[in-house]
């Protein structure tokens, strides 16, 4: 293999995580630490960065404030949802990006996403070779979903489930201690893979999680959810049931869009939004009468930081780091992921790389045989898998009491 | 001052914090450590407890293990919302409490909780001491609320102000991460109060806060809240204001009382649950057309002990200390409270003990100086003020990546 030299771009795309922008900067600092990556470029808000020449010169970042990204929840170098066309259709994307490419000598492009992400860099690299123009293209996988093919487990998983298991924990607590009943329903987000419902099963594991626990991965049973939230409240006075945003009934009709179908309007006829959650909770107060909550974790299971998994931070910033030393080393057209092994009882996780196409717009979900006889818990098999990826503390640098974020000179190329 | 010797009763009672425990672990712990006191029991439920003869021995619990109880959100004795009678109405209920401080010769009651538990405490007081039983009363405060006559602050405040702006900078980071528009609703815990919500300005002071903030000091006017999102909006592409859920309009009238004025009804005629933020978040789509999320920091800000504030704690558990102390010292009808003094800009806290009488059903609100001129934001004042109380990490014991929250034996007494 030969050395390739030339610049760099790295971008973010999608919804981001708490860690995503430790990935990208395991990324960029072992780029600017390269003797052949000549140049480390920023692409403000993903591939449309590239395609607006928007671009950030990252070697301008002072290091000490740059390794705050380390810490810092979203993405740092913004993100955007644009979906590259087909180039057989349209190639005039791809023309613009080859521009871009040549404009800078950019030999290597890293994009930091999910699968949606993945997809985009299979085409670029299909595009770029089609064109013989060299350069190296890696995918830094990013998603609290958890549901990318092929790798053991996401970067950002493990903060979400750890944020969601401690929550689940502290509520558990709150919810319980009246002794006047309540019902309690909490969201986690999860459209079609239920990884992250799936984690508040660590509270329970705990001795102070959730009732219950519904994926998308099984049909929902609205009367028998009933029936077993008002055998649980008559035992014991209290319930606490999570849901995935997606769980589906046995049409496959999203149980939010019966929350949504008829939505309120108030007196002025404005519309208001509803929730699954505050949905469920007023199916389970008139199904007990109890006091009832619904809690929407919302945007706060994918950027509480402050709670983040020092593991994944340490995975995701390695992901980033081993995209690099693995394009510099010639590789292209890879995913790097991870794969578990377990020596002596003890968790390790190693760098796999895995093919770009494997991975672009397949789902991995929660296998079924993880999931307890009655559809509403998991078994062992998941805590064995997800404990592992919530370990450690973040080392988030504290000011004033308060997250010290990192703030990006951004200065452009 | 004569010494009196006896059994204490220690309770919790009203909504929970996430350091309410550590006041109570401070009572406890002083408790049994001094001579004056033959036994410390523990009521369940609050009130309810010593009313049901529903006792506990904290002298049979493991120290190490009750030690747990500074770092464990909720009340760790369970609470009540029980409210005794005037007892010149019917005293049944002071006659039953006077029966069971006989019974155990309680001759020490100290009660954890907010205004309701200072009248509590009061009329206990003032019964026993009509029908002759030397019984020294104390209020230990707990409130998230912050709004105890008399004390600078309240514990429970500095930890979910930590929470709020913690969460605020996160939502910043996350909510402004795509080129697209986006305005975001954050709902905070107030009902005549503002201090929850005015803790977001924390964040906005960092750099990374909500554009907007509003009170229930001050009447809330939809359209001037519609048209300065509007505004930001047209400026930023994105918005962020965080609202008190006890908002009201001119006329008095809660604005979450339109949100569910007209309630949504399904397919099937239930009725769904709405919320301020959401009914908020609905009015910004109509007004800017852009994505919009209303999030409701609902029991999570009340109960997130692994965010808890240092300073908050170990203020906490110095109230409970401060009252066993002081109780012992002769000191009876007394709220523990907190008076802030600035040495050479140094924050420092000390004891001082407030009339129960003054504390019972009065109210602190936020001044309204400390709020700016148009209403939406708050002044350096409030900074200045809430910055100390949230300093300091807590030092929550963490077991296999997870909170470990004590578990009490709850012997009964």
């Amino acid at each position: 293999m030969s050395q390739l030299k030339g610049a760099c771009i790295i971008g973010q795309s999608g919804g981001p995580t708490s860690v995503i922008n430790a990935s990208a900067y395991g990324a960029i600092k072992t780029a600017l630490e390269s003797d052949s990556i000549t140049r480390v470029l920023g692409a403000l808000n993903g591939i449309k960065g590239v395609l607006d020449d928007n671009l950030i010169d990252m070697g301008k970042e002072d290091p000490e404030e740059l390794a705050l990204m380390k810490h810092t929840p979203s993405s740092a170098l913004g993100s955007c949802r644009y979906k590259l066309k087909d180039p057989d259709v349209d190639d005039t994307d791809y023309k613009r990006i080859l521009e871009i490419f040549k404009k800078y000598d950019v030999r290597y492009f890293f994009y930091n996403g999910g699968n949606d992400s993945m997809d985009t860099c299979n085409k670029i690299s299909k595009f770029m070779l089609k064109n013989g123009y060299e350069c190296r293209v890696m995918g830094i996988p990013k998603t609290i979903d958890n549901d990318l093919y092929g790798t053991d487990h996401c970067p950002g998983f493990g903060s979400a489930a750890k944020y969601i298991a401690t929550t689940c924990m502290e509520v558990y607590r709150d919810a319980r201690v009246y002794d006047t009943g309540m019902v309690t329903i909490i969201e986690a987000m999860g459209r079609n893979a239920g990884w992250l419902a799936a984690s508040a099963a660590l509270a329970t594991y705990k001795g102070n999680g959730p009732d219950l626990i519904y994926l998308p991965e099984l049909p929902f049973d609205m009367d028998k959810f009933l029936a077993s939230v008002k055998e649980i409240y008559a035992k014991n006075g209290k319930c606490i049931a999570v849901v995935s945003e997606g769980i589906r009934d046995k049409d496959g009709v999203y149980i939010s869009e019966y929350a949504n179908k008829n939505m309120a309007k108030d007196n002025f006829g404005h519309a208001q939004l509803g929730g699954l959650a505050s949905y469920l909770a007023a199916r389970c107060k008139e199904a007990t009468g109890a006091k009832v909550r619904g809690i929407e974790l919302s945007l706060l299971q994918r950027c509480a930081a402050h709670v983040a998994s020092k593991t994944d931070i340490e995975e995701s910033f390695s992901a980033g780091k081993a995209a690099v030393e693995n394009a510099v080393n010639g590789v292209t057209d890879k995913m790097v992921g991870f794969e578990r092994t377990m020596e002596n009882g003890q968790y390790k996780c190693n760098i796999k790389l895995f093919e770009l196409s494997d991975v672009a717009n397949t789902e991995k979900k929660v296998p079924l045989e993880w999931i307890n006889e009655t559809g509403d818990g998991l078994k062992q098999e998941y805590i064995d898998y997800a404990l592992p990826l919530i370990q450690g503390q973040t080392d988030l640098k504290i000011e004033d009491g308060l997250p010290r974020f990192v703030n990006l000179k951004k200065v452009k190329a």
